[in-house]
């Protein structure tokens, strides 16, 4: 294969995780690194940014089948077109991910691999492109490198790397240890002797030392993987990951099955504002605030509080009166309030939710789907009213329902209405009703979004009263 | 005028107050006493039924003329359909909303008036009844017997009245002085005593003695009063005070007019479990509370959680982690998070978001209107989604609007929907479209409530934008 003509550094971008940490804006249907938005653009797509420039080839993206429309929509909508998608059909951690990827790149053994997770805020345009450019050459030479982030705070959250002295900033330097996530007592003395970083979970190593490294330290992995490859099937451009072959790779992660092993490490400590935004005090201390420690977002209006995150979502009018170190996120399905230091307890909210049953645990308000997204807005005995997006393009499966009836009536753009035989264009302003029982579709033919308020009536309005009998997105 | 069938006791229910205490629940469109609903009825429907009997005579209400319908809607649902509903153009206070009454009652100077304000909470089915019962024979004998419940914490928020000894519960006793709100020690000092009892403005006395009372004490209210009244309109059968008339009288509370300055006041100690629900601690108070102090009302989750209210409306999963004397309040278009200590400065809150020109701060997000109710499901760009609820019978304007057409979809019940010259009736899953310009009228013919799905689409969407042609309820 010819040498490409952009960098041969891959970005190799994780997003596969279900982040529950930050409910409700993040959800299993729809999780932080997708749900977030710093400045306009999700986590993910903050990422893909991070790592795109003239150093770096088409990305590499691993994430869950059922997020492939989701990457493929935000990668797209951040002029990523060339990325090579490649879905796992079950989470195996980061190292069986991480091997598939480089298999994926075997035929370019000199090339590099920057490996990042999808969900971690760095501040700093170009940062990453010059940490990248300062340990090329340490990769090159068949180094493993890891990042390293200074710390500053005793954190207990994180893993941290050890260095034999104070290391400096942006030179690869010799790595003494990994260590777990330590104590309040031992974090608090790691910080104080300026030795230990955190450990960022990115890496920088070339396709060849890296195969080396599993072949020699977990060879068990390549064979799973690499039959999953073999087996893959391409679905709408997407890399789909044989099932068999690839659940039978053990679950490990990178830094267990390798860099812990491995004698070539080395690392990189960077100065940089870094957050994993691994809990709702973590996106407090990330998001500007006032001089009393307000961060708001969204419409929020504070009124003698200290210390407090007020962030609103849709158009909700968020207020906090008299409030300190509390955390409250309101969408308009779930609204959270938590103590802040109990932040890291949101978990357990989830795991409530669950066990009452409730959708809000795990389903998103808004539902993405590959032709756009819909939301209900309202649902009532025997009848629900939904706002549907197609995007342009976007072609809905071509389906009856046994319980329902609809109306459609478009309020932005132009749809292109099938029912039975016949085919409408239909414009703002117009509206088609769709029997009971009767054959339909609905796509959008125009280059806009179009949007259309669907009311459905009868017994049963569950999504699952769908009978498909053709889908673009190959979802019959 | 000849003795009433039923008791000759009139309650005088005052519900002119827009109360802001309890924003976001109550607000300005549709204050506490007609939105806190406490075991399925509102605290307006309480107090009718709890001056329901044998002893009582058919009830005066006097309220502000915007809450005529909610007035006369929430009696009929209580089962109150003979009630006399005083409108009044302007808020006087509480001395002209009493005189009135009195001079609507002037025939029958014997009768009683048992005068009530509409928000406030009274455990214990009968208590009042029988607290008239024990009060009826000095009120009869000419005596002004005010109601005083029995303080159970030294609350710096209510007058005081003093009497001359502890008093016993449900007997007249002597009234030594009316005490303005005390300073927390006074407070304190006045708990220890027993002779002071928290001043509930519930009083019960003769048309006669009352207004002559009125008379002596507070002559120059008369004229106004009894002008407004004779130039009074009848509309729909509301009794609509004259405007000019009534604005001239001063707005005075009966304590200052009267009551302070009388010299035949009794009064009648009560030891009942009474609360203003004045803010949001005063409902917490109320409100059943698990061992930690947690009171939750509609779907709510909490974790670790003490002293605490969480109440959430519109179906938000509302979820408090962590929390320590916090109210979190969340409904669809407003959340409130407030230290319990400072849920008296609500009314900050929404002079803050008045001055922000927010809609939350006074508007409900379900309209009350003579026919029924709406609610927007989704304001867009050139579109709106409202959920339309018409009582049986009920009747919009015929009207026209310049700037936007509409879909109908009825989805419960049946419409009778004129368009232009066309009379339809619409029943479940039936649709119609009013073209812009198109003069329509909207009314449910039937014996159940009618809901329907509007969708408007046009440049301009504001609730101004109506041509009326007629109106049943006389709003052209």
């Amino acid at each position: 294969m010819a040498v490409p003509a952009r960098g041969d550094v891959f970005p190799v971008v994780l997003c596969g995780g279900s982040g529950t940490r930050l409910w409700p804006a993040s959800r299993k249907a729809f999780p932080k690194q997708f749900a977030l938005s710093f400045g306009g653009q999700s986590m993910f797509q903050a990422t893909l940014a991070r790592f795109a420039g003239p150093d770096f080839a088409p990305p590499v993206i691993v994430t869950n089948a059922d997020f492939r429309f989701l990457v493929a929509d935000q990668a797209a909508e951040a002029g990523v077109t060339d990325a090579q998608i490649v879905l796992e059909p079950a989470a195996r951690n980061t190292a069986p991910a991480i091997l598939t990827a480089a298999l994926l790149l075997e035929d370019q053994p000199d090339a590099l691999m920057i490996v990042v997770p999808s969900d971690h805020l760095i501040a700093g345009d170009g940062t990453m492109a010059e940490a990248v450019r300062a340990a090329a050459t340490a990769a090159r030479e068949g180094r493993l490198v890891t990042f390293g982030i200074r710390p500053d705070r005793p954190a207990t959250g994180f893993g941290y790397l050890e260095f034999p002295d104070r290391p400096a900033s942006g030179a690869v330097a010799p790595l003494k240890a990994f260590v777990e996530k330590p104590d309040a007592a031992t974090a608090a003395k790691m910080l104080t002797s300026g030795r230990y970083m955190w450990n960022a979970g990115i890496f920088l190593f070339s396709v060849r030392a890296i195969l080396d490294a599993f072949r020699a330290l977990a060879p068990d992995l390549e064979a799973p993987c690499r039959a999953a490859l073999e087996k893959k099937s391409l679905d709408l451009g997407f890399i789909r990951l044989d099932a068999t072959a690839y659940e039978k790779a053990r679950s490990i992660s990178i830094d267990y099955a390798v860099m812990e092993k491995a004698p070539n490490v080395s690392a990189l400590p960077l100065d940089v504002e870094w957050s994993d935004l691994g809990s709702w005090d973590a996106v407090w201390k990330v998001t500007p605030r006032d001089s009393a420690g307000v961060a708001s977002i969204g419409p929020v209006t504070a009124i003698g509080c200290e210390d407090t995150l007020l962030r609103s979502e849709d158009g909700i009018q968020l207020v906090g009166l008299g409030l300190k170190n509390i955390v409250a996120v309101a969408m308009r399905d779930a609204v959270l309030v938590a103590d802040m230091t109990q932040a890291q307890r949101v978990r357990e909210v989830v795991d409530a939710l669950t066990a009452k049953k409730r959708k809000e645990a795990d389903e998103y308000p808004r539902y993405h789907r590959p032709w756009g997204w819909y939301e209900t807005l309202c649902l009532g005995d025997r009848f629900q009213v939904k706002r549907i997006m197609v995007k342009p393009g976007g072609r809905l499966s071509l389906q009856s329902h046994v319980h329902r009836a609809e109306h459609w009536v478009v309020v932005q753009g132009t749809a292109k209405v099938t029912v039975g035989e016949k085919v409408t264009l239909l414009t703002e302003n117009q509206s088609i009703y769709v029997p009971l029982g009767e054959v339909h579709r609905m796509e959008n033919p125009g280059k806009l979004p179009m949007y259309l308020i669907e009311v459905q009536s009868g017994s049963y309005l569950g999504e699952d009263d769908i009978i498909r009998y053709e889908d673009i997105y190959q979802r019959a």
